[in-house]
């Protein structure tokens, strides 16, 4: 086992992100020691079960001894719980985030700055539709895309840290980048919350349909709406806070799905059949670009994907 | 092994529901030998060097001695194949399809009819994203639900080729049923139509952002996006034939998810929280009501369906 990257870490939130967080750090060895709170009793109390570390009682004692403090909560309680820890962090221990939205995030953390500690806000592109301390497993990370929003504006000290927040996202087996924030707002609201969006909606739509039996869209869902329902069973308050702390970027997204939608529906009362064969031709070339990018090999693996960037264009 | 259903089956069409068939009727002794057309030499030669069945030169060849003969061709191809096959095959010989709707798929085999064979409509709920002869495997319909539409006003010995014909795909080890054509047509424009649709769509909308790199798409796609680039990744004739000729239901399928997608749009932009909550809340229990009802075990499995009927209303 290699040394451990941080002495101390505190993972401030418990669910499917911070209890794997927890076991990765213990069965890879990233973190001497793991501190957890929750502000759930019932949490906390499963954390211990689950033993997944050293459950505290308070915020403040669970982030007072910490090398690196983890917030691992919805979006839209970053800035509260960050205004709650910085004030008990050691000087130069690490503040970062798992947030799917980093403009906001980087808002919220830069917000309970107090100068003694490195603010650094993080997100990991992996996760599953099911939620809770249960949830979690060690091997999460392992191959996914990690992505640090640090200040661009820093000292060498910032710059030291980044590189050790980073080595410890790489002990956990993912693959770490560095990107501006807006930038990866705008990427993630096209790859992440559209189509977390999309399926959240088509699963309603069904259930409303009066002219077809809700047993009917069970039976019959293994055509293609059971791919939606696993995507739609994601954590409602995670995603409540996603579109409203990134509401530009998926407006935007979501205008452009609209108007696409509605020529290919015009193409279908139209009986353009050269039309929708030419879009749906077009988007199996991506899917096969994605597939030679080694994107789809069940585990996630982005390997080669500096080769396709170029072939992926139409 | 038990007597096959049928003494021979010619299947015309050698895609990836065709060649499944032929797999599965030699693995499952339910057909004695099966002939086998394409009109793609191409596809004929790989028929033929897979060890499929006795490919055939002619349509007419394959579907001289079948008891049932089996149209695996995209819909829009059906009642010309039908027409042709019609005059050559053997009195009180079944004639079905594979298509993925069903009032069109009567229609056009109707449309064939001299009176002398059984003509029974049917849909097998059962598919990948891949195509052509090499995709098929013997076990693709295992657990799955087949669809037969037959006519309503039918003699004895129609209702005799019925039973048959559904003893065939039971022995393929799926769970057949029996249905109208127009239920089945509403039913699989909201399971199957519409997310094939959307998922089409959102491919090519991620690929038109000008705000976004393609290689950030491709790269950051674990993100849910790459769900919908496999359900894209299917057949484009297949699907430009299913979304014209099951325009009705497909475009008041499409209303309402636009009606919805629009509500969601507004919450959005006016931080409307508790709308989203609410509906991303119910989105969240109807995919509980499908894992209860066992549908998504990994392998399809809809046994326990009955029991959720109830259950999944809201």
């Amino acid at each position: 086992m290699p040394d451990p990257v941080f002495e101390r870490i505190a993972l401030v939130g418990v669910g499917l992100i911070g209890s794997s967080i927890a076991r990765a750090a213990a069965e890879y060895g990233a973190a001497g020691s793991v501190a957890l709170y929750d502000m759930s009793d019932e949490v906390r109390a499963k954390a211990a079960g689950l033993g997944l570390g050293e459950v505290a009682d308070t915020l403040e004692a669970a982030v007072a001894g910490a090398d690196c403090v983890i917030l691992c909560v919805p979006v839209g309680a970053l800035e509260a719980v960050a205004k709650a820890a910085v004030p008990h962090m050691k000087d130069g221990a690490i503040l970062t985030d798992v947030g799917s939205v980093k403009k906001q995030a980087a808002g919220a953390l830069f917000a309970a700055d107090n100068g003694k500690v490195h603010i650094i806000p993080g997100h990991p592109i992996a996760g599953t539709e099911q939620s809770g301390p249960e949830a979690g497993f060690p091997t999460l990370f392992r191959n996914a895309w990690h992505i640090l929003t640090p200040r661009e504006d820093a000292d060498e000290a910032y710059q030291a840290a980044v590189v050790r927040l980073s080595d410890f996202w790489t002990a956990l087996g993912a693959k770490v980048e560095t990107m501006e924030a807006g930038r990866h707002d705008r990427v993630l609201a096209i790859t992440s919350h559209l189509p977390h969006l999309i399926a959240f909606n088509i699963v309603a739509t069904a259930f409303d349909m009066e002219t077809v039996e809700q047993g009917e869209v069970v039976k019959y869902s293994a055509g293609g709406f059971r791919d939606f329902t696993r995507i739609a069973a994601s954590d409602p308050v995670m995603w409540r806070d996603v579109f409203l702390n990134n509401k530009e970027a998926v407006l935007e997204c979501l205008g452009r799905f609209s108007e696409d939608l509605a020529a290919l529906q015009r193409a279908i009362r139209w009986g353009d059949g050269d039309m929708l064969m030419r879009e749906f031709t077009r988007a199996r070339t991506i899917r096969k670009a994605i597939i030679d990018a080694g994107q789809d090999s069940g585990a996630v693996n982005f390997g080669r994907n500096e080769a396709v960037n170029g072939k992926a264009k139409p």
